[in-house]
């Protein structure tokens, strides 16, 4: 940084479990091998030790890294930007741990291991949730009785903030309009849709947790509440049962039986009229939310789409944005088809409405920000 | 009928309570008494009793009634469309009280009571659900496991098909249009918006229960499904106790400790901060929904405001059009201020999308079904 040079990159996967691997990559070396990793904090150690390797590291010690950006999920109603971690940061992150029971407790092991590997870099935390705290009260508050939102802060946090506001700031330097209405739709193994006014997250379909909105991998997304109460009091599951089919059995793969959603629309292709019923599915939510948040800005400039499958399913990305004549929105059906990694149009010459594929770049905005806060 | 005029009306209400009333009016008279109501057997009885009253009724014997149409909640996925009733009929009501535990069980007494009464008249059912059976899968069906909606019939019912139904075809009347697009809002004690394209619904904000879509008097409308799993889990309480709190507790009421609209109006008029907050999520809901069918249709030509609050509270109503210029919506906020019992235009001369008050008439669109299918 400031140059925006990927140095190296790496990840480990399957953490716990049999077949862990390690991935690393700098500009002169690839190494991809299997270990054993116990925990988040082997993993962190596993990747730093490359980092620092006499042969295939990228730095000679831990010293010449000032500063470590570090993804956290959940900011709760305290974190509105990013910040430098101390003693304090640490114990609000540790407070919503049961806000957020599978993310905030790796990303505080996190913190605390490249404490101990980086003790001269200041740490860093970029939270997910913080993008979102612009939302008027109007559209982050439930219906239900407001000692919920006062004394447990029930409430919209929303997620996938970095992302958002990465491809939305990516938007507005090509939009270059004062003011701007901007609906970004992110689409990975999670998937949102926020609103975005004058650079502001004004709303957004993941709420207090991750599986409101959009039809996801395995997610529901949106179902009436009353259908959760069915499942418990008529056919006899338990509200954990019901949470873990929300979470973990629904969605596309609920529906179809399959995860991956290449698979669905070769079968949806071949005639499966299920995976098809999925795929309308999935597109119909999404354009219902645009939709809805066209009218919580009265009007939009620009919807961008971004994420795995945001940047490389032409095909959900034809469904939504079919029949949106009415929104000024219009495809051009052969841009619509190009594969490409790079930031491009795909709206019709003649749409009122600007419709752009935008790779998303959370470590890069992660970077970004750590290096502002600490220049 | 067929000419509509109302010769009699009445209700019995407390009944199993205390302080029970009925109330009768016709031409010539009118009554209002307390008295013992245990069920809703007795009630019916009593109405019946002064229909046929010497003095005050309308009519000498039960034999002049050939019909009598009944409102019945639920229909499931069997009923499409208005049916006089046979013992099967009778069956499937019962097979839907699961469905409905509040509403089919009172539904089917009156006709048994009804039967007896009036053993000569042909009895008629009229589904609240039947209207939204059009409403195609992508819609109608939720992103869980298929398992639930082939074995479980767990599905989108929708409820307020009549009162939809009875509006969007006024103001097709007075569209004259081949084919439309129409967007209801049925703001009573429960509320709910239908997105009608050429006379059928094709989304509606009620869906599996009557709890979810809009901000209501105590219901919640729309919630994350997390919060649900949040109040069960963190909180401690039992999965009857919040769906307790979200029927009864929430809304309009959870967010002010107000009941009556007219009243958080009256409030928020004099500053009360959470009253005009109430006000403002209840409105951005509709405005999201408006958008949402918007997107559904490609377009709308007509929003339609009925029941006690769609047709009487100019704030909720002048909330919601405001800022929608972009959807080609615009108030006349004098014609919005005036108060009218008759069908009424309140959009300005220059609104693409007219704007309509139309007084609901539930009983009246009973009756016509009924007389139509005995004819």
């Amino acid at each position: 940084m400031p140059d925006e040079t990927v140095l190296a990159s790496g990840l480990v996967e399957r953490i716990g479990l049999n077949g862990a691997r390690l991935h690393y990559k700098s500009a002169d070396n690839t190494v991809s091998k299997e270990l054993e990793v116990p925990d988040h904090a082997v993993a962190l150690k596993a990747i730093t030790g490359l980092l620092m390797d006499s042969e295939k590291g990228v730095i000679k010690e831990a010293s010449e890294i000032p500063a470590i950006g570090h993804r956290v999920v959940h900011g709760g109603d305290t974190f509105s930007k990013t910040i430098i971690i101390d003693e304090k940061v640490k114990a609000k992150i540790r407070e919503y741990f049961s806000l957020a029971p599978l993310h905030n407790p790796p990303n505080l092991k996190g913190i605390e291991v490249a404490e101990q590997l980086f003790p001269q870099a200041k740490q860093v935390a970029v939270f997910d949730t913080a993008f979102h705290r612009t939302i008027p009260s109007r559209a982050a508050q439930y219906a239900i009785p407001t000692s919920f939102y006062e004394d447990h802060h029930i409430q919209v946090y929303g997620f996938h903030g970095t992302s958002h506001k990465y491809v939305t700031q990516q938007a507005n330097k090509e939009l270059k309009k004062e003011s701007s209405k901007i609906i970004s739709v992110h689409l990975g193994n999670g998937c949102s849709i926020t609103a975005v006014k004058d650079g502001e997250s004004i709303d957004h379909s993941l709420g207090f947790g991750p599986v409101n909105g959009l039809v996801m991998g395995t997610r529901s997304g949106d179902i009436d509440q009353s259908v959760i109460f069915y499942m418990i009091e008529q056919l006899g599951y338990t509200a954990q049962e019901v949470s873990d089919i929300l979470h973990h059995k629904s969605g596309m793969m609920g529906l179809t039986g399959y995860s991956d959603l290449r698979d669905i629309e070769e079968q949806a292709e071949k005639g499966n009229r299920q995976c098809q019923l999925a795929l309308d599915m999935n597109a119909y939510r999404i354009k219902k939310y645009i939709g809805a948040y066209a009218a919580a800005m009265n009007g939009v400039d620009a919807i961008v789409f971004t994420a795995g499958i945001g940047e490389n399913s032409d095909v959900i990305r034809g469904l939504v944005c079919r029949d949106m004549d009415f929104f000024g929105i219009k495809l051009n059906e052969e841009k619509n088809k190009e594969r490409s990694k790079e930031l491009r149009y795909i709206n019709a010459e003649d749409s009122k409405v600007k419709v752009l594929v935008i790779p998303t770049n959370e470590e890069l905005e992660i970077a970004q920000q750590t290096l502002e806060l600490i220049s």
